[in-house]
C-alpha cells in the first residue's frame, strides 16, 4: 500500500459517502483520494462480519453497487439467505449471494487475525479499486442511538426499525477505547483539505471523530464539510428528522452548528446559498453516476 | 431427540449411502431407521466447516438434493462463490448459494461451541428429516490417501485431482484420538441390523469403524453390507479401482474380503448372485428416486 500524501482525505458513511468520494475520484483521480469509512454500522449477520459502510464504498467504486437500491451488488440474488432463514438464520438484514462471497473471503481474513484495515485494502486492490479505503479503526466502534424503545443498535434501530424509533441521543460503545486504523493519521495529516462527506453527522461522521486521535489529527487542517442537506431535506435517510430530535435545525444553519469548532468550511447547494453567509458553493446532488464528475468538479473548484 | 431404538442402523457415505438410506425409510418408515454418517470428508472451504457427505444425505432425504448432479442443491446458483473467487477465495470445491446459506448456520453453531452431531439434529428437524442423522464422531477424523503423488487428503484427492492418483494405502487422521457422537453406540446396540449402505468401504465405511468404540458395538450384532459393486462396477465413483490397487478383486468376492470378520452378510445384487455363495440377494441399484421404495422393500424381505 502506497504510502505517498494524497491531496483529498474523505470521511464518509456509506451511501452519501459513496457518490461523493466516487465524485471526487472521478474529478481529481482515485489516486488522488483517501475515504476514510465508518465502522459504527458494523454488524456481524450469519457469523460474517459485515461493514456495510465500507461495503458501499467498495462496491461503488469497483462499478458492482445496486445504484437503484442504493445498496448491495448488481443482479444479485438472496439464495444463501432463502435457505438459511429456513434453518433458523437470520433474515431482517439482507446479504445477497454475491455479497457472501466477498463476506466470507473477509471473514476469514479477520478470523485468522488480519486487521480490517488491511483485508480492505486487499479486497479494494483485487477490485482495482485505486482510492486508498481505510476503516476509521480496526477496532470495534459501534454505534447505539438512544429511542423511546430504549437504546438501540445502529442496524436494528436502522434496517429492523426502519428508522421509526426518535433518536434522542448517540452513543460511539468501544470508542474511547479505539485507535485510528494504521494509515489514518497519516492520510489526515497528508492531506491539503479534508471532507466530511455529505453522510449523516451522528450516525456516519461522529463516529470517525469519536475515536481517539482522529479529531485531533483534524485540528490543524482545513477542513471542508460537504452539506448531507439540500433545501432541509436529506437527500436519503433520516437525517432532517434525527436533527430536530437532539435539537438541531434541520437545515445547513443546524448542519454548521452540528460541526461548529471542527470544520472550517461548510460547502452547500446552490439552493441554500443564502441560508448560510460564507458557505462555499456548489451543487452536490449526485444521485446519478453519470453526474459525479462534474459534481466533483465543481466541488473542487469551490474550494478556491 | 428422541432416543428410542430404531431397528434399523445404517452406516454411510455420500450418494451410495443417502440413496439407501432413503430406499430404506421409503420402505420401512423413517423413523425406523438411524443414519451414522462418515466425516472423514470433511473440509473447511471458504472458512465454513462442510461435511459433504452429511450434506448428501441430509439434502437427499430433505428432497432438496440435485439427483442430476448427486450433490449439492437442485436450482442452485453459484454466485457467492464467483465474487469470492475473485477476491482470491478458493473455487476448486463448489459451494452453491443455497448450500452456502446452510453453512453459514451450521459453521455458526459449530463456532458457538455446538457438537457437530447436535447441529445436525437441529438442521434435520428444521428440513422435517425424520431419519435419525448421526455424524460418526463429533471429533475431527480426516481420510488421507496414499498415492504416488504423495499422501492427500480426500477432497484434494477426489475433487481437486478426481481421483485420477492411484490410491496405494488410506489413513484415518485423528480417529485414533476420536469418539463415537453421541447416540451412536446407542443407535447400534439398539437395532436390529446394521446395514453398511452401499458406499465406498476405503473411504465412507472404514473412516467410521475406525472411530474407537463403533467397530467394537458391532461385534455381536447383524451387520448387513450392501454391496456398491454390481457387475464388478461402482455406480459411480473410483471403487472398483481402488480394490485392485489396495489388493482386492473388484467384484462382490472382493467386497467380501474387505469386509470378512465385520460384516455377517453380504447383499448383491441379482447380477451378482452367482459369485458369492451365501449372500443374500436383492436388486440395489436405486439412482431413480422413484425407484428407492421398492428397492428398500426387497432389502427388508432379503434379510429373511
Amino acid at each position: 500500500m502506497s504510502i505517498q500524501p494524497r491531496p483529498y482525505a474523505v470521511l464518509c458513511g456509506g451511501l452519501g459517502g459513496s457518490r461523493f468520494v466516487d465524485a471526487l475520484a472521478q474529478a481529481a483521480g482515485p489516486e488522488q483520494v483517501t475515504a476514510i469509512v465508518n465502522v459504527g454500522d458494523d454488524v456481524e449477520i450469519l457469523g460474517l462480519h459485515v461493514s456495510p459502510d465500507l461495503d458501499t464504498v467498495l462496491y461503488t467504486l469497483a462499478g458492482l453497487l445496486d445504484e437503484e437500491r442504493g445498496w448491495g451488488i448488481r443482479d444479485e440474488t438472496t439464495n444463501a439467505l432463502e435457505l438459511a432463514g429456513r434453518l433458523g438464520g437470520e433474515t431482517w438484514f439482507t446479504l445477497g449471494d454475491r455479497d457472501i462471497g466477498l463476506h466470507l473471503v473477509r471473514a476469514r481474513m479477520l478470523r485468522e487475525g488480519v486487521p480490517l484495515s488491511e483485508a480492505t485494502g486487499r479486497l479494494a486492490e483485487l477490485l482495482e479499486v485505486a482510492v486508498r479505503l481505510l476503516p476509521a479503526s480496526d477496532d470495534p466502534v459501534r454505534t447505539f442511538l438512544t429511542t423511546p424503545a430504549g437504546e438501540l443498535d445502529f442496524q436494528t434501530w436502522f434496517v429492523r426499525n426502519r428508522y421509526a424509533d426518535e433518536v434522542t441521543g448517540v452513543r460511539y460503545d468501544g470508542a474511547e477505547r479505539a485507535g485510528p486504523a494504521p494509515g489514518v493519521p497519516e492520510a489526515i495529516a497528508g492531506a491539503e483539505v479534508v471532507f466530511f462527506a455529505p453522510s449523516n453527522p451522528f450516525v456516519s461522521i461522529h463516529p470517525i471523530l469519536a475515536v481517539p486521535g482522529i479529531r485531533e489529527a483534524l485540528a490543524e487542517k482545513r477542513v471542508v464539510a460537504v452539506s448531507p442537506l439540500v433545501a432541509g431535506q436529506a437527500v436519503r435517510g433520516p437525517l432532517a428528522g434525527m436533527m430536530a430530535t437532539l435539537g438541531f435545525e434541520p437545515d445547513v444553519r443546524g448542519l454548521a452548528a452540528v460541526y461548529d469548532g471542527i470544520a472550517t468550511d461548510i460547502l452547500v447547494d446552490p439552493v441554500d446559498a443564502g441560508k448560510l453567509p460564507g458557505a462555499l458553493v456548489a451543487p452536490i446532488v449526485m444521485v446519478a453516476p453519470e453526474s459525479r464528475a462534474e459534481v466533483g468538479r465543481g466541488v473542487v473548484e469551490a474550494l478556491g
